[in-house]
């Protein structure tokens, strides 16, 4: 090991503005401080170079790159030394400059409250040094193996689909303008069934004959299984990994490089024949997800006009594990970059890389509408319990990250509930304790005290299973002035807590807990 | 414990004929002939009754109430003593009689595998004595306890939903006739969401007043997850149970009959907190799995086209326990008496019980709708192979039931392709091993010699996952003539078999199997 200390990167860049969602403002550098910069990037890289170390570069600083970007760079040989010096990636925008200074601050570009995260990425960049990130696309002419984990999004819209391919492209070419012609590209974004194959390796062809190499790229597809969340570092390297490449050389050095970071001895490698293969298994496995919730949805429907508590119901159908316990739960709504848009990119790879057009994924697409749709089922018991009328009611919806405890937004339910709120003529007001900003709806109030919620609003909605919203206890209820309704989207309320609500005369109805109507309904007749 | 032997029963009825599929003909008893035998079936329940047993009367002799008659006849007290004397009741029918007749031989009913029913049917008839039949629907006066096991269809056409409810009506009003006043009805069978409490009770309510009684019956619901299979007992005595009771006495007391013979230190009962919620969770337990299989049937459709072997990728999906494991497999079609019927009951129920008519299972319906047409996508694999023309064609489908090993016909996915193919002017030879006979399409011919298939037919299907058709060896198929085109529907070729037979000549085709036909596409082109 050599005795001189790594080199560290630059503190920061030159001009124009890349502002952080919440506040922090980072400049965007121009040119020539992006040339400056790859230039000590390139004089570091040489350095770990000789010591020993592959170069690894990950594409797209997002919730996914950032976290495997860290994972990286803590992976250790059998000697404990990093096998790797990591360049995070992203782009000289206004979208990408902050996550590579937030990155380069040695702080997690993105909100995460798994503290596991935040250790690798502080050890990475402020101890062992092997961490960093640039905006200069020149990085990747430094790689021995290039990570892609840019986003492809995906909407739907009367039947039609679109895939937004153009931003990934880009990504792509401008991997193939600078990489070494051996370097091994690992996409681990999830594409439409066919893109490696049919998009990926020749538009890096194209780029690659323009500099005049003749040899074919070396690509595998290994798609992540990233969850944010309290296990966002294990869902990276201790949990299972399916992959294939275009070849069997890229499918062996695919292999070589997920054993250097996966705990492949708890967590054996899934190989499949080919990379149609490895897009499809992402795309079904999500698809599955969310067709299960998708069914759940409309017994939920069912089991609330019977009078049924479905949660109940589910949790005598649970025990039978190996047929039954992946049952899903009733809930407010699905959010997120996955499930979302997944099973879109099925249908549209089948259609427009294989020319396919008579297989429809009738029951996959429907369950994904299903899924967009499920939080006007909230509104309904909302309407029902102000008897119809919104306009002018304050309503409090609490939580608007898609998952519990994680402060993301992306594509989260709650959108679609306070458009139609506010549509309706409703007051609305949002709360988050993980959350100081709403990019997607800047213009919704935040309100940051829970309590404040509860005295204002008319109407509260759970709409997230954060723990704080569980830990509430209305035990002193009259004390505290309002006595709003409440709808419970999400089952965070425990029965004793209801009762206590019930008992402070709040009115209560929740998604899936058909028995609080039957039980009121009974009171009232 | 008495000294003298239990009486045992007569060895055989009067007059009429009951034909036990297969052939053996039993005589159906006159009325005469019915009363002697239930004069008999008196002394022997007093005897059993003075031996400290208590009377169970098991109502239908079919899959699920012969395994549990056999049951709860070798339940055993803490003294190791049978607790129940168990008389099993079926019509005194064609269909009926020969039920009844072979329980009475020490045989099981109906055709299974498992060999631990058959040893538990005759020791209860041939040894402890507390195990019998008869076709007197006064046995139903004997009973402290009575088990419904009669069967309830459900049928759908042109979306309307036909349940048919008369034959169960006419066994529950047999109970009410007869049944002590205070005797506890279980209801086993799976019944529409609401029918316990909606159409049973009152049903049994008319029938006790008519008597003039004017105490409410005791009735709970704890339907059954019998599975015929190797594991056939273990299902009835060793699984998950579910139940509910229609006030907390029927509760009590079903939870305390379900403890006499099932094993619920391992499986701890859940008790829902009404009928409808136990009958709604057993409608939705087969949903899902109805629905999972309907979710992979189009992704089976367009991981064909796309040339990906689906098995590959749902092995790589199914180690996600916990999440994924559920998922289900590509396959020829679902058959039985449960997937086909049951979210039809939930339906029905809300609609004709409940007079909810704006919710519409419509992912729930549609999944059992693609899962009765799936066979016909084994048909387009055959069609495929001949070119499109199956006139005259010999076409042999090995594999009539509708479960790997089981000899139950129920509703086999078979018959539809067997009618089409029939249709479509094909010789069809139908085969399965565990079957002399096919009651539901007695004209098919049944070929006794797997090997004559294979030389007779010009396509072969596999339908059924039965242990025989794994273990075909083709090794030296050049030797024995025919070299019919096949189609696995079933995955049950193993990869080695599949390229044996491909060595031999043969065109081969499977459902899931994309990669085959790729293989197939690559020869040619």
């Amino acid at each position: 090991m050599r005795s001189d200390p790594p080199p560290t990167q630059p503190d920061q860049f030159g001009s124009g503005l890349s502002i952080l969602p919440g506040g922090t403002r980072y400049e965007i550098p121009d040119e020539a401080t992006i040339a400056a910069d790859f230039a000590q990037l390139v004089e570091r890289a040489d350095w770990h170079r000789r010591d020993g170390r592959q170069i690894a570069v990950v594409q797209g600083l997002g919730f996914v790159g950032s976290a495997v970007a860290a994972v990286l760079a803590n992976a250790r040989d059998s000697e404990g030394r990093p096998r790797y010096f990591v360049l995070g990636v992203d782009l000289p925008t206004a979208h990408g400059c902050w996550k590579v200074a937030r990155l380069n601050e040695g702080r997690v570009p993105i909100a995460a409250s798994d503290q596991d995260l935040s250790r690798l990425v502080h050890l990475g960049v402020r101890e062992t040094a092997n961490l960093c990130a640039t905006v200069s696309e020149a990085a990747y002419g430094l790689a021995d193996v290039i990570v892609v984990d840019v986003e492809l999004g995906a909407t739907s819209a009367d039947g039609k689909i679109e895939v937004e391919t153009d931003g990934f492209d880009r990504a792509i070419r401008s991997i193939g303008r600078h990489m070494q012609p051996d370097a091994l590209i690992v996409v681990e974004t999830t594409v439409p069934v066919g893109f490696t194959e049919r998009s990926i390796v020749p538009v890096l062809r194209a780029e690659r004959t323009a500099r005049g190499i003749k040899s074919e790229p070396c690509v595998a597809h290994a798609y992540e299984r990233v969850m944010p969340g309290p296990r966002y570092v294990e869902s990276v390297r201790a949990f299972w990994r399916t992959f294939a490449g275009i070849d069997e050389v890229s499918a062996a050095r695919a292999r070589a490089f997920l054993e250097s970071f996966v705990d492949t001895s708890r967590f054996p490698l899934a190989e499949l024949s080919d990379t149609t293969s490895s897009e499809l298994a992402k795309l079904l496995e999500n698809s599955y997800r969310a067709a299960n919730i998708a069914l759940i949805h409309e017994w939920t429907l069912l089991a609330e006009r019977l009078g049924v508590n479905l949660f109940d119901v589910l949790d005598s159908i649970r025990v039978r594990a190996g047929t039954h316990d992946n049952i899903r739960f009733p809930g407010f709504g699905v959010g997120g970059y996955c499930l979302t848009k997944d099973s879109l990119l099925a249908q549209w790879g089948a259609e427009h890389l294989f020319g396919v057009d008579d297989v429809l994924l009738a029951q996959t697409l429907r369950a994904v509408q299903i899924n967009s749709l499920m939080p006007l089922h909230t509104l309904d018991l909302i309407r029902e319990l102000v008897d119809g009328d919104l306009g002018g009611k304050r309503v409090a919806v609490c939580g608007i990250s898609y998952l519990p405890d994680v402060a993301d937004t992306r594509n989260s339910p709650a959108e679609l509930l306070i458009d139609c709120l506010i549509a309706a003529g409703a007051d609305v007001r949002a709360h988050d304790p993980l959350l100081d900003a709403w990019p997607e709806r800047p213009a919704v109030p935040l309100a940051r005290d829970l309590h404040f919620c509860f005295t204002w609003a008319d109407v509260v909605v759970l709409a997230v299973r954060h723990s704080c919203y569980r830990d509430i206890s209305f035990a002193n209820w009259g004390d505290r002035g309002g006595r709003p309704y409440i709808v419970d989207s999400v089952n965070v309320l425990a029965d004793e807590i209801a009762a206590e609500i019930r008992t402070a005369g709040c009115r209560l109805l929740g998604v899936g807990k058909g028995h609080w109507r039957k039980a009121r309904y009974h009171v009232a007749s």
